[in-house]
């Protein structure tokens, strides 16, 4: 975000991607306030915008691994934040990408127990590196079934269509599944799902600019950063189609010198 | 409920409902823990039940009133207090049934707003009497814009398929809905409702003994009970038909001394 009305109740409590004047204005393929001007986002050496909309990073962490903070980072963070996420808890991942990496490893340093959930087996040994504690292949049925109402919280990432009941049956009661990805079609889930176990699914969208520089401060308190391959400018289409088809780990950073 | 296995980490935290052996028996329409026999409800003039899941019933408050309270009360006090609803908060009930005036009466006792969300124009003036501030017919499209990402909370009563949507857009950024009745068919819905705002949608299960009792001190604290309509045990049959037809307000009470 670059801009937002910042008079709203949203705006002024820290939560300027909410604005409820709808004037949150996106770094890139968005509109600033005057509803027309096009903003081209930071693929550039310089990028003018309101010290409002600035955050600080620390010397200590390395820029290319930063970038994919300010998305991917913040998204993870926010949530893991506001549910109160650490000790004690047991956590799944569902989804090993750009934003399920981070998930791991925030979950990871802030004390919960973590669980990567994915149709992958191959995935295991890069989601253990990450941070997770243990691994579970939800295409083998009797994986799932060891984890049936096993989880306090299910961070979901995935964008494909999926099944939302297959893995709120694995949530304890009261336990609760993020959505931070979303399918384009609608969701059909079973009610009793959630009824039955006190149980809860909710969304959360990327955070505000405080939180986005709480969430700097404490990578660079703990050294987190993304995973990043740096590619050069005339790489891009390239990058684009593994992009596509979810060959990178875990997130492409462009070397702007190279613009 | 009479009983539950009393030794798993939800029973001894009191949330019997949710017993993880399985062995939750309800008054009725359930069996007993040997898993063979049935309980039969209370439709009689004793009841032998354990004392662990006996309640203490104030001598302030009408016998029948209270009957309803085991069920309909409990559902809607519980999820109220879990999500801490009271002064400050806008709730929106969904549905004016034998929940959903349960919830009206709550939610206004608690120093919420309240505001009733009906198909059926003709309940607005009862909704008021029992505590609603407000009333909208979502039948009207106008009315239901009006509330637009207005609502804290929405206590979802109905049990018929409706449209989840057009509700959780009535809910303000990180707004929670609360379901407490659920349709047989699967649940549609737009993930973004969700990830847009940062809502919630969650379930609720009647709730434990020592919440129950909370709820009848509470109740006789606050001079609150369900409205009911007394029968005979010879009008069983019709009154059955009246409760297909959504035709009691709010809750029938059998009077056991006819039988």
């Amino acid at each position: 975000m670059v801009d937002s009305c910042r008079e709203c109740n949203n705006c002024k409590s820290g939560h300027e991607q909410f604005c409820q004047k709808g004037q949150t204005v996106y770094t890139y393929n968005s509109v600033e306030k005057d509803g027309k001007t096009p903003t081209y986002g930071g693929y550039s050496n310089k990028i003018v915008c309101d010290e409002a909309f600035v955050v600080s990073v620390s010397d200590k962490l390395p820029l290319e691994g930063v970038a994919p903070l300010l998305c991917a980072g913040i998204t993870t963070y926010s949530p893991l934040k506001r549910w109160k996420i650490g000790p004690g808890h047991k956590v799944a991942v569902l989804g090993l990408g750009g934003l399920g990496h981070m998930a791991v490893k925030f979950a990871a340093s802030f004390g919960a127990e973590v669980t990567m959930l994915s149709t992958s087996p191959s995935k295991e040994g890069d989601a253990k590196r990450l941070g997770a504690h243990k691994f579970c292949n939800t295409k083998d049925e009797a994986q799932v079934k060891d984890y049936t109402s096993y989880f306090d919280f299910i961070i979901d990432t995935v964008s494909a269509p999926h099944n939302y009941d297959m893995y709120l049956n694995m949530l304890h009661t009261f336990g609760t599944m993020i959505c931070v990805g979303i399918p384009p079609e609608p969701i059909h889930l079973n009610g009793f799902a959630l009824l039955g176990q006190n149980r809860t699914l909710t969304g959360s969208n990327i955070g505000g600019i405080e939180e986005t520089q709480e969430m700097l401060d404490y990578c660079a308190e703990h050294n987190i950063v993304s995973d990043v391959e740096v590619i050069n400018i005339n790489y891009i289409n390239e990058a684009y189609e593994r992009v596509l088809k979810s060959d990178v780990k875990y997130r492409f950073v462009i070397n702007v010198a190279t613009i």
